[in-house]
């Protein structure tokens, strides 16, 4: 149906199983999976050492593929960021190919939004997302399926409670156009001050993190507050935040839920919770630099793209 | 013989025998020591809400002491960056009172420097510090006792073999007059494009962290790198980076070597290591803001304040 080459930027591939598996079931979706030379190299904890990362990321872009997939996240893409071949990715997806992943994808999404303005996709990884032990989950899949076929126009969900409660049940929110931009907190919050960082103003912010308690994430949104960035947007979706461990019987109601009412204490752009997007098998697909529709009703939230 | 005044501006004291041992120390030591009323308040994870905190160090800025001491440091003071009292921590230096912390207090450090030039000291926390369950390092005592004495006037170290092999026996550096500034690594990096990071440039930048997987070190060293922070060094200092757990047989050599060594190769800045700071017990103080002499012969450091 589709071609999906699949490459590493980041960390090596540490689980071969569920990179096995995600191929696999790629093709039992009907697609085409050409896999890169160095997609299972290991140099150090990378996927091959910066040059043969960089190799890697230019045959993505000379691949023709339909869809780049990274095999995973970790660390890595932000070495790159002054050797990335930035023209070489903005023509690849002029001429068609779309560039899927998240966590330190963030990195050559957001450098090449800032240094082309192409977009790209944050979306699945292949292990993670495709090869995960049991059936990988229906509604990424739906959303993955829907970016193949051209159909993807929107996501839609469901605000938490907690937000009900904060914006009260007559709120609405419409944003006609406005670019959307954003991914992994911890990778955006270490491009402020550097090149790399998109200037967006009035713009429509999402994040996500995984891994890092809520201290340290409110710590990276508190420098976003005060670099004058969240000011700046005309929204701000939050998704997952998880795989945290609270410190028991010292947090005493420190958290997200803390972490968000503060922030929105200090900034009136707002911010709202929910978005199925991070480290979670449940996850919708997002054009990172598209201008979209946001259309916020009650506990109804919808980001809509052309 | 000195008096001592004992605040907690940042997460709320966990170990209290620690800071009970703390202040008997000081004492042994024939210290006056004075402990802010809200020293051990305990607010979610802060010691005490923001505007409990921020009048904490209000009143360590009125107590004329000779010195301010953090109890500990942790997560705070990012929060309160925009309504620290500047004027009064100032006014108080100016006066003769020292302030004197690490870790989380490099905020107030950082953000006291770019608002008004005054000096504060990187060095010891009362609890991690003097509050150990044996005897407190006696270096860090011999230095804290210099600079209660007034006699403080610079720190030498032997820099590491590996140094040694990076620079050559016969590498010399003689830095005449340059701002000494840094710290906390995590910390200083969640300050880049904000208000409350001093624009220094031509300066000599320490910095060490804990707790922090070396990718994760790499990429907030990195975001000094691309923001230009780096280069506009004329010396930087690496202290103790500790207290991470390595990923054992994925890592495969990569770790703090491999990040010093990587990061020499994109900078003409000297990156030296071994400095006696951090979160270990042997550290020495260090004048942030102050105009600091640097030389380097072979493997003997040196900095040298009036």
């Amino acid at each position: 149906m589709s071609h999906i080459y699949i490459y590493s930027p980041s960390s090596a591939v540490r689980d071969k199983a569920a990179f096995r598996r995600g191929v696999r079931r790629l093709q039992q979706l009907g697609h085409e999976v050409e896999i890169d030379p160095s997609a299972l190299d290991h140099h150090m904890r990378f996927a091959g050492d910066d040059a043969t990362r960089l190799a890697a990321i230019g045959r993505a872009a000379a691949s023709g593929a339909d869809i780049a997939l990274i095999s995973r996240g970790g660390y890595g893409l932000t070495r790159l960021l002054p050797d990335l071949p930035y023209k070489a990715i903005a023509r690849s997806i002029e001429r068609g190919t779309q560039w899927v992943g998240l966590s330190d994808f963030t990195a050559l999404q957001l450098a090449t939004l800032a240094k082309t303005g192409a977009i790209t996709w944050a979306g699945p990884a292949l292990g993670e997302d495709f090869g995960v032990a049991g059936t990988p989950d229906d509604i990424m899949e739906a959303c993955f399926d829907d970016l193949v076929q051209g159909h993807g126009e929107g996501a839609g969900w469901r605000l938490p409670v907690s937000d009900g409660k904060a914006f009260g049940p007559d709120y609405r929110l419409k944003i006609d156009k406005a670019p959307l931009w954003g991914g992994n907190l911890s990778l955006l919050g270490s491009l402020v001050g550097t090149p790399w960082l998109p200037n967006i103003r009035k713009g429509v912010l999402f994040l996500e993190d995984v891994g890092e308690h809520p201290y340290r994430l409110e710590r990276e949104l508190t420098q976003l507050l005060h670099a004058g960035i969240l000011d700046q947007q005309r929204a701000i979706f939050l998704g997952a935040f998880n795989k945290f461990t609270p410190v028991a019987g010292y947090d005493r109601g420190f958290g997200l839920a803390s972490m968000v009412e503060w922030l929105r204490s200090k900034t009136r752009t707002p911010i709202f919770t929910g978005l199925p997007f991070g480290h979670v098998p449940t996850k919708v697909l997002l054009p990172v630099g598209a201008e979209v529709e946001v259309l916020v009703e009650g506990r109804d939230a919808l980001i809509v793209w052309d």
